[in-house]
């Protein structure tokens, strides 16, 4: 069977060998496997596994129509929430308006106001999305955008104008729009945050934005099809048992370097996945997204030459159908004419390996990911790949990778400090 | 003297001792006095220190100048390098048109046609900044935007749009300029390029962006002054210090969280300027910028209890004069009714206490970082401040912070592959 996405791992010999990596081969089958059967640890949060075929026909046409309406009433629709849908519509938004806002404005005033200035004289709708409970910073940042669109549409044009994606059944969010009527979508109550990214949390945002969440739909599903595969033909074993086996020869810190630009907020996706699941019980490494070629020039330095206890995996999309050729110039700007006539994906491809080449002889571990171009069906694999990969790798860490009680031990000391109720 | 900026290690002791730090002082004072007496490894690199107060009143006047001709003449402004200017535009730019942007395309064909569809029917200009030499990626791009100006505005207009920062005598950039008659500014030829955020290169943009450069200069002229301090009052000390003590004890990675939205490239600034200066023969910390409270939720975990060798230093702007309150509510929604009638700034305030306690508690070092309100002023106080502070560090590790012969290998690489002469 042909995998969507490939992983090549050839760049790790030397620091790791073959017998290495074969007597992994148990231990990733048995955690494949006890995610099939959910009899790994948080067994019961695996909703997300199953989330790109379990979406009913129904559900996805009352997203189609919520997006739909956003479009209709709203200039800007600012998203509370979800960094899968901002991944998406940063690479690939084939609409301009409405515009999409994701604000994280957190406690900073400056923030606030600039967003509200921004919406001043501006039709708008909100979204919020969260589990069974919003952060701090969400509330806050919802009742603020609550109370403007109150005075600018009175309370009953404001309840058509807020938009909820939360737990089914469970959580202030969910009581919150059951209260005040607002059009409520379910996030699966077994799937944890970071992991999902193909659900209505991120579809909502990326249909609004033209982005069709069936093709993302698609691809999700045709990864979960593929990377079904029990053996190392499967990138995704490929992907966790190299990162794994160097965690554990010492490695501290992962780079994930990124051969596309506007590709910012799938890095963060990829980070927060990486950190949230792996960072317990003193493991896990130092997760951080870079954009490359630009990044090469200054943190490039670092891998190069810098301490050896770095991974460096390496993503690239495939060229798009429609490609830039760099031309010819009467006079030399900038003494590149040796690329002239060629397409900018070729020099890239160039590029990507003189990278490879310069630090693997520099001594660094460099796994490299290959998927399609960039296109919606391309973040549904690219989504469900990273997840798989992600889960297996808690596994393989002994491990539950759905669970984050280190975080949210600074959510209950901010509570604490101001007197708020346990949410 | 009071000082700008703060720096808080009250929260390394456990893992540092006092002891350790007093240790160092010798070292570090010498490092200083290497800086100062132009004495240390790199000791021909060193205009950035100066840089604050170098800057001719003719100079800014040119520059001025330059960004009310980009302003009256064109809609865009695209910038092909530096990130310090991006770091200020981003978090305060003050006007709406010129709308500046940071093309760092690289070699996709998809950003590349992204940008052309964008400037279609709009006027604009372009500011390529780099040192001696350009980048591959910024050649092929100033190419195409060069070929784009000449078929809009005929050979002579296309002159008139394109500006330029850079070496003052060396390299194919300047000879470009001279050759083509382009508006040329100059870079100090002795200040490598991580080290330039506050030299035309960065104040070009900013001030097209109705960013005062007198103001930044004034910030990073001060800070010059005040962390001239020899002892451990000076901030720079202080955080030069204990991360060189922390690295000294196995700390592999360092995190640095900003309580601001919109830092994205401050911290990338940051990121860039440790790594290219400290990466080398195997010393070195992978460095990652965070937002926080955003990534406190997900990134956080592994801060919370992942492995015990990840520095976190955290960045803290003053609140605005103008501050947000957090309204009542008839109806709780979202549970923070606590909140009601506080600022956004004080529940901040408390969050990053919250913080920090419960990261202590997890045993993490955290180093406090505190400047003023995100204006131009704190902007340029930040840059000078963790130039010194990296130069310091740096110093104290025995390396030349100011060259990066590892990232030129993967340049040197593409040339090969290319043919491209060495430019």
């Amino acid at each position: 069977m042909m995998t969507l996405i490939t992983a090549d791992i050839s760049n790790i010999w030397g620091i790791l060998s073959l017998p290495d990596l074969l007597a992994l081969e148990k231990e990733i089958f048995d955690a494949h496997k006890q995610l099939q059967t959910h009899t790994g640890r948080g067994g019961d949060r695996l909703g997300w596994m199953t989330l790109p075929d379990s979406i009913t026909r129904e559900a996805r046409a009352d997203l189609r129509e919520a997006a739909a309406r956003i479009a209709a009433d709203a200039e800007y629709l600012v998203v509370l929430g979800d960094v899968g849908a901002q991944a998406a519509v940063r690479l690939m938004a084939t609409q301009a308006k409405p515009r999409l806002l994701f604000f994280d404005g957190g406690f900073s005033s400056r923030a606030q106001r600039n967003l509200e200035a921004r919406l001043q004289d501006r039709p708008f709708a909100v979204v919020v999305i969260a589990g069974s409970d919003m952060t701090t910073e969400q509330a806050v940042s919802l009742r603020a955008l609550k109370l403007l669109l109150e005075r600018r549409y009175g309370e009953d044009g404001a309840k058509k104008r807020i938009y909820v994606v939360t737990d089914p059944s469970r959580g202030t969010l969910r009581k919150l729009a059951a209260s005040e009527g607002y059009a409520a979508f379910s996030l699966p109550a077994d799937a944890p945050g970071n992991f999902g990214a193909v659900s209505a949390g991120g579809l909502l945002p990326m249909a609004v934005a033209g982005i069709d969440p069936e093709a993302v739909l698609s691809g999700a599903s045709d990864a979960r099809a593929q990377l079904d595969i029990r053996s190392f033909e499967n990138p995704a074993w490929l992907y966790a048992a190299a990162r794994t086996l160097l965690a554990r020869k010492g490695f501290r810190a992962e780079f994930l370097g990124i051969w596309e630009p506007d590709t910012a907020a799938l890095g963060r996706w990829w980070q927060a996945l990486f950190a949230a699941a792996e960072g317990k019980s003193g493991h896990g490494m130092a997760t951080a997204p870079l954009q490359y070629p630009r990044d090469l020039h200054t943190v490039g330095q670092l891998l190069q030459d810098g301490p050896r206890t770095i991974v460096e995996t390496t993503l690239r999309f495939a060229p798009p159908s429609q490609r830039a050729t760099i031309e010819m110039d009467w006079q030399d700007a900038g003494g590149v004419d040796a690329l002239g006539g060629k397409t900018l994906d070729a020099v890239g491809e160039q590029a990507a390996i003189a990278a490879i080449e310069a630090h693997a002889d520099g001594g660094v571990p460099i796994i490299t990911l290959e998927c399609g171009a960039p296109v919606a069906q391309t973040l549904g694999e690219l989504f469900y790949f990273f997840q798989l990969s992600c889960a297996l790798s808690g596994y393989l860490a002994g491990l539950n990778p759905f669970a984050t009680p280190g975080a949210d031990l600074y959510e209950l000391q901010l509570g604490k400090r101001c007197g708020m109720l346990p949410r």
